[in-house]
């Protein structure tokens, strides 16, 4: 009993030790060196260019959190464009069921548009009075800004299940409007976080002909910590000129190589919002088949992979980043379906953790899928490092060379089917005591 | 830095401990009240009665292990009928491919049939000497034993990816014949464990007309530390009279609700092996439809039942076991669906290991699901206590009634989807330190 006793002790020091991080990190969400997941990009958040046509403001509303800003509001220019994705859960929240409406409509572009978000509160799974807040802010906003509802953009995150204090966020729009300015984008995705531990933007250029036009995105997620549901929120903003219907069909393309495509622990909000707005301010209309909307389309691309990819390095109790690839698949869903089924794998994260090279769950998890496969004709590596091939471990393979691979901050598993020439990347982190502190500990 | 500093100093601190508590469990895989899970049943091994025409035997033979037993026989008398179900994975082993195959054949019951099983090594991934090693062993049996190759099943469980020393297991053939006894069905559950904590096996009987006949059945699993294959095998005997398609098709349907209704954390074994064999040495025939097949269909369920749930409660860290219902469901598929996505959720496993009445992560399991629901109708119980309905929490909710729920051993969730008529129930366990020491933190 006493080796027991000793691991209980331990485990009671762990957690409250994460407690003290978690405090930290809830003060100082990005300041705090000890915090920040070890994954961040260097250097911190970047220096975004100002997108014509587009202002924010940020203001402390005390919606949830004390001594932080926690709610952004960005305004958008007569003619502004906006498409978006939002998660599939069938217990999604009012916001999101709001946004839907309002992306489905035809939009009068001779208004402006306007996107408010709060954090600290998710405003799902509360019934009636989720879509009455909604109202609340949307219609507060709309009169404030002299545009109609139906181009007022809401997201919520945080707490769910409790009513989300809408007075508190409508209460500040005169401070926030007075604070509008096209500058403003850094201090927005900071008010957005919840338990990110930091914050994340990334921006790019494309020239379309003569002209160079600018993306620049901001985005939250995917930390969790009880009893806040974790969210992935995403804006992005660009001075290009593309119709709704032509951005949307971009968007939904790009989506499913870049935020479908990570997981940190295949648990999904029911809140996850993707808004992308382009105000037109600069070049000519974008064409269908166009080489501009190819170069527009490469730039959105690369802003939505940097974005999706900080979520994964800012997964809870992430230690390690990690990118699975398979080819030779018989369809792209079997490629999906094994990337994933790998990437979830509880035995290959915590393997990754533990540094192990350990290929018999990666068989494992090839074997669960559901994806067509054939023990004799896969083949899997680390890196470079072939490790298996031909139902068996290759002969050139040394443990040492795979240990390798595992000690890096970055693990690339490659694994080929050898049946067709369907493949597909998907991204995650690997599953530590971290996550299992943050997720189960905060009431030892 | 220096609280970071310090939780890796506890980390280190753990991971050793559970190294030394899993030395511990190797050495004495059942006697160590360390080692033992805190769900194992109370009062230990069962005794379990002798099953007229079978006889088990088990010696050391070093297959991987030292100083214990790592072979089991099970010689089976003429006119036994054997059913079996085996893993689905695309990578399964080279027994199960062979148990398969001699499933799928018309036995010639005129002859005995046996069953031996070796832990230690899994001999899954092992390409074509897999194959051979099996062809080997099974022969063996057969010319020992006097019985055709084709009513041999064999099993292994453990390391992967390394050839199967068989030649350790045919040179103790003699000495395992020699020691066949009917009464060493508990030395034969205890020879097949591998990271197991505790022998598993339970027993029945059922009243057919007259007769009474006896259902007792042994199982390992679900223990699964790197590099091993966790492994799930189950042998089930009984005495009843019964061909081998109604036998097939009573396990098929038993199996749905039962093996197929658990999850340790959704990875699935290359080698999971359920065997059921039949003497005939009581009673008459059991007839398709009759009292009798009800009876022991029963019987058999209870026997099926009992151990599955010992599986779970030997899921690797487990602390609690946790039972999920979904009701009201559109379809059986719909209740499987949404049953499973709760018991998966890395997220709700973490809130019960926090003892966290967490019911927003319900919320968010029920909404990834992908079966059909609808926020305003959806209402989840913990035990008794109502939760949430009507898309928000009950108003009858108090906080410490969760609490007190989600301390006990045992945890009930209980989600009603308000559609329609379909249910299914799943068991699982929790997800904490122990399961991310056991399976990452050997290598720190």
């Amino acid at each position: 009993m006493r080796a027991d006793l000793e691991v209980r002790r331990l485990r009671r020091k762990l957690a409250r030790a994460q407690a003290q991080l978690r405090a930290l990190k809830n003060e100082t969400p990005d300041e705090s060196g000890v915090a920040v997941s070890p994954l961040a990009p260097k250097g911190g958040f970047p220096d975004l260019p100002v997108i014509p046509g587009v202002e924010f403001a940020s203001v402390a509303a005390g919606v949830r959190y004390r001594g932080r800003t926690d709610v952004m509001l960005a305004r958008l220019c007569t003619g502004t464009t906006i498409a978006g994705v939002t998660t599939r859960s069938a217990t999604r929240s009012a916001p999101v069921l709001d946004c839907e409406e309002k992306l489905a409509m035809t939009p009068d572009l001779r208004n402006g548009a306007a996107i408010i978000v709060n954090s600290g509160n998710s405003n799902a799974f509360t019934g009636g009075a989720g879509q009455k807040s909604v109202q609340e802010i949307t219609q507060a906003v709309a009169t404030r800004l002299n545009i109609p509802q139906s181009r007022v953009f809401s997201s919520s995150t945080g707490v769910i299940g409790e009513p989300l204090p809408h007075e508190r966020i409508t209460s500040v729009l005169d401070e926030l409007t007075k604070a509008l300015s096209d500058t403003a984008i850094s201090d927005a995705a900071h008010a957005i976080m919840t338990t990110d531990t930091f914050p994340k933007g990334t921006a790019t250029e494309a020239k379309l002909g003569e002209d160079t036009i600018r993306i620049a995105g901001i985005a939250k997620g995917s930390g969790m910590v009880a009893p806040d549901m974790g969210t992935m929120l995403v804006y992005i903003f660009t001075d290009a000129k593309i119709d709704t219907a032509l951005l949307q069909s971009i968007l939904r393309r790009l989506t499913d190589r870049t935020f479908n495509a990570i997981t940190v622990d295949s648990d999904t909000s029911t809140s996850d919002t993707l808004l992308v707005a382009a105000t037109g301010q600069t070049g000519d209309d974008i064409v269908a088949g166009s080489a501009n909307e190819a170069a527009f389309s490469d730039a959105l691309h690369k802003v939505m992979r940097d974005l999706s990819h900080q979520v994964v390095r800012d997964g809870e109790g992430a230690t390690k980043f990690i990118e699975v690839t398979v080819t030779g698949a018989d369809s792209p869903e079997d490629a999906r379906r094994c990337a994933l089924a790998i990437a979830n794998s509880p035995l290959v994260k915590t393997a990754a953790a533990g540094e192990d090279p350990n290929w018999g769950r990666i068989v494992m998890a090839v074997g669960k899928s559901g994806a067509k496969a054939d023990r004799d004709l896969l083949s899997i590596r680390f890196g470079d490092i072939l490790v298996a091939e031909n139902g068996w471990v290759a002969e050139s393979y040394r443990e040492e060379d795979g240990v390798a691979c595992m000690r890096a901050d970055e693990i690339v598993i490659h694994v080929d089917l050898g049946l067709g020439e369907a493949s597909d990347t998907v991204w995650t982190c690997d599953l530590t005591h971290g996550y299992i502190s943050i997720n189960a500990d905060y009431r030892s």
